[in-house]
């Protein structure tokens, strides 16, 4: 970690608030020694958990009066929450105080607060949610997972570029695979969007494989999936649901009597070596990527390890500069036939 | 089985033909003494493999000289097919030979085929994949799965009035909940069409319980999920994809060395429980709900167990007469406000 990186965190919000992003962010600061954290919300509750910390030196209080609410209008909590915790970190993204911030904040709201405040790269035109889904060779980047549920193919078309960049720069891909997500069925293949997506991805800067499916975000045939978001939500909860489901059938098979409870316990050391292969709070951080500073939103439910884990995404994207490597790969993009348009006025 | 029950199978289908659809088919037949089948392709291919069967009084070859392939144009197929074993299964059941049909073919096809042969139900203006999914307290239906990627609000209804009809004569929910498939952020909820889906099913004759997300498919919470045939499909082969991820994952764990072979030894009665509960043989057979008679999609790859479970998800759609009580719910359907409007001319 380079000296002097600094990362704003609202510590307020989410389901737990300052419980979980505290020592969540005091766990990161201690195993990171170059890292700054300023923890963003209300003095009075978050000085409490600051007693007998270690690495205080490099931990600041930002104060901030509010809270956005989890089921708050965004744009509700854009106009009149203007202290709050979530709105005071972006703010010092804004300013250069922090290289990045991370919330376990209202989804909708963090969008809406980042775009307003940070603005967009120039070429892009809509913040996408990415994160990055375990599968069989490691992980895939998806995106979008939820900002945008319409897009034509020009926003799907900067969601490859942007996702192509995540993959080399943070996941260490050389030539990520992308892969444009649709339905098998040949006479109904997908909507127009996605028809003039294909074509133009083929001849973009980046390494397009084609059309993929739901069971190719795992597959580890792809490096990066491109979607809509409201398809990538559903795909991203669906994913969530299953491995809820199988994990309570094994925990029901497992405990039915004293025979299974022995076998569990021979099986253990598999078991948990495929708990921690599968453990959601590993893959807890994702990006808004598009936007002009690094934004991390946390699971709203995250425990102290998957927040921490969310900062530790942060500090990567901070130490690749991503937002000024997408904007390097719209460059070579515009001056590519089939390449994006930036708007005018951008 | 009420006696005289006569089912259609095209047996020249699917990645396997014959080789499982003979099989599988007599399978059924020896388990259910009131059952006829007729095995519909070329003699030559399947009289060998009737060889010593038992139960062949209930079942007879009826001659198809054509083959739909996998990647074959459903409009190709249609057109130029005329006497395919796809073709000639659906026949039997617009002619009344047979009750309903089964093929493992491609989806495309049948669905073009059984949608010409047979037409729809009046009211209903196309029709959807449906299949049970493994859920927390059983199973739940969902619709579409990918026969329509583009759905307005009347399809959504219509498929939500289906999917109750299936829930409670098939899987004997009393009054199954239905659940619309939405994503999650506040601001951004959804869709114009789902949004008047949404208020249009509050007033339609099903027990609607509001929008759902992704994972709540597999909660327990609700026994019908209705989506438009993009994001079914996405949910149905994303749900493939983890399952199988998960399997890889266990596999690869168990199996790396001594001490974890002999774990999964002492754990093997747990771990074939659940096996069985995830076993996707269990869930093949995908209705086509919609049309003026009962046709079951095999899956593709199906082996002799599943392609078995799909004749007898057709015997259970026969016994239950799903095409009358559909019509019959639309009908009380139309007489409520906010129902659907059957086009004028059907």
């Amino acid at each position: 970690m380079p000296a002097g990186v600094t990362i704003a965190v609202d510590a307020m919000s989410g389901d737990h608030g300052a419980v979980v992003a505290v020592p969540a962010s005091l766990s990161v600061l201690a195993g990171t020694p170059g890292l700054e954290i300023l923890l963003v919300g209300r003095r009075a509750e978050l000085e409490p958990l600051l007693q007998n910390a270690h690495g205080l030196d490099r931990c600041r209080i930002v104060e901030a009066s509010e809270v956005v609410g989890m089921d708050e209008r965004p744009q509700d909590a854009l106009r009149r929450k203007k202290d709050s915790s979530m709105r005071v970190a972006v703010n010092l993204v804004k300013r250069g105080e922090a290289a990045a911030c991370v919330s376990a904040g209202n989804t909708g709201a963090l969008l809406a607060t980042a775009r307003f405040v940070l603005g967009m790269i120039p070429g892009i035109d809509r913040p996408a949610i990415v994160s990055a889904i375990p599968a069989a060779h490691g992980h895939t980047l998806m995106l979008d997972l939820g900002a945008n549920p319409d897009c034509t193919s020009e926003h799907l078309l900067q969601f490859a570029l942007m996702g192509s960049v995540l993959a080399s720069d943070l996941h260490g891909s050389a030539r990520p695979r992308v892969g444009l997500l649709n339905i098998g069925e040949e006479a109904i293949k997908g909507t127009a969007a996605l028809r003039e997506a294909h074509q133009r991805l083929a001849a973009a800067p980046v390494n397009y494989v084609g059309f993929v499916e739901g069971d190719d975000i795992f597959s580890g045939d792809v490096d990066v999936v491109v979607t809509d978001g409201f398809s990538g939500n559903v795909a991203l909860k669906t994913m969530e649901g299953v491995a809820r489901l199988i994990t309570s059938i094994m925990r029901e098979e497992f405990t039915r009597d004293a025979l299974r409870k022995f076998g569990a316990l021979m099986a253990s050391p598999a078991l948990n070596a495929l708990k921690a292969r599968l453990d959601p709070r590993a893959y807890n951080g994702a990006s808004m990527v598009g936007l002009g500073g690094v934004v991390i939103k946390s699971h709203g439910g995250a425990d102290e390890v998957a927040f921490a884990n969310s900062v530790r995404v942060a500090m990567l994207e901070v130490q690749k500069g991503v937002p000024a490597q997408i904007a390097r790969l719209l460059e070579r993009a515009s001056s590519v036939s089939g390449g994006t348009q930036p708007p005018a006025g951008q």
